[in-house]
């Protein structure tokens, strides 16, 4: 890690509990459209799966670049029909408003601590698949301190296409290994390596919930490997 | 300006004094390299001349769009050679820190004041023709409270190109009038004004040091016309 001048961060789950703050803005939703007897942290894991799918389009060349809170609307609409609600018969402000739970998330208790601390030493951004005012909104509401707000739209490809990971050091003007990714997923980590950048682990092993299987460890021998972004911090030397 | 969500900034001139700080930065290096003879500001007007000819290539295409470093450095090393100093000559990490010098500008004296009264109702960023590196070290160095770093590099176009104001508007996910171009500079607010911006204008009457004759005014009906950044706060009700 000597060589790193800047972290860049997975941010849903990595940096916010997107589970928790998504059920949030459900819960009240499903109560005021008569649908209490839905479970809300089902109906936000339901919308979190067509994320991966959506994106997809966009990495294939199928569809142009899109920014999420234009995907994240389309996925609310397919998902609110799969429960049995029609998006057509709710007020477009009500659509609009939920749609900005991904706005409203909440870091996990270490963050901004953490962040505060590696941002004397380091260059902050998030390299996130969320979009630039997205990931603004996220920051100014929660006082996440980025230095600037990188991520899928400033340099058009969603991760895990390599030109991600390389544009953002590009834009950074460093060198792929003067980069760091700071990831909670393996798999956001390996294709990060894979082109030049440096990694770091920090376990979230309830980002899915109570009966997580996956990411509970680093499965690889990653530069950094921590417990949460305080220990990230001590371990850099921050 | 009722409508107006999100303020974007210019900011050579108009956040920062970048020719004091280019001529603190030119000092030194002249006496290092023995001509203490000539004039830190002359040398640093002269670098600045070399900016718009420069963006123009790729303005016009005749060039792909460039970050503003690379075109500073280039710029710098022709500008040298016009005062008999040959770049050749001078040890490779003195060319890189002085080129640095636009990292490290300082902002007028209102700027914080205003832009810290101005975020509490506004969404804040640079547009800029600065690069995201650039914008972003300057603001953690001088403490400026962006929401997000955008500016021509975000958008891939140097103003006055047309793109430039509207590409900022869809990342902000408003309409062109919901976003101000907050400028010391009448040519620039044109621009904005004429794809349907909002205008806000900042006299920077020492801009260009003592003898400045341009943008001494507003020369237009500008939707706000400001003394300053906290008088633009005032008139903006924060």
């Amino acid at each position: 890690m000597k060589q790193v001048k800047a972290l860049v961060f997975d941010t849903f789950g990595t940096v916010v509990d997107w589970r928790s703050g998504v059920a949030r803005a459900v819960r009240p939703f499903l109560v005021a459209h008569g649908r209490a007897d839905l479970d809300p942290f089902a109906v936000a894991d339901a919308w979190r799966r067509r994320y991966q799918p959506a994106m997809e389009e966009c990495r294939t060349g199928r569809r142009p670049f899109t920014q999420l809170d234009t995907l994240h609307r389309e996925n609310l609409e397919h998902t609110l029909r799969d429960h049995g609600i029609d998006p057509a018969g709710v007020a477009e402000a009500d659509l609009a408003d939920l749609n900005l739970a991904w706005h409203r998330l909440d870091p996990w208790p270490d963050v901004l601590l953490g962040l505060f601390r590696l941002k004397k030493k380091y260059f902050l951004a998030p390299a996130s698949n969320g979009n630039i005012l997205l990931l603004a909104q996220m920051a100014k509401r929660a006082g996440i301190p980025w230095d600037a707000i990188l991520g899928a739209e400033a340099v058009q490809a969603f991760k895990p296409r390599p030109e991600h990971y390389l544009r953002t050091a590009e834009v950074l003007r460093m060198a792929p290994a003067e980069v760091c990714l700071v990831a909670a997923h393996n798999r956001d980590l390996r294709a990060a390596r894979a082109v030049g950048l440096s990694t770091a682990f920090v376990a979230r092993p309830t980002e899915h919930g109570p009966g997580q299987t996956i990411d509970l460890a680093a499965d690889d021998n990653w530069d950094c490997v921590a417990t949460d972004f305080v220990d990230m911090a001590t371990k850099l030397g921050c």
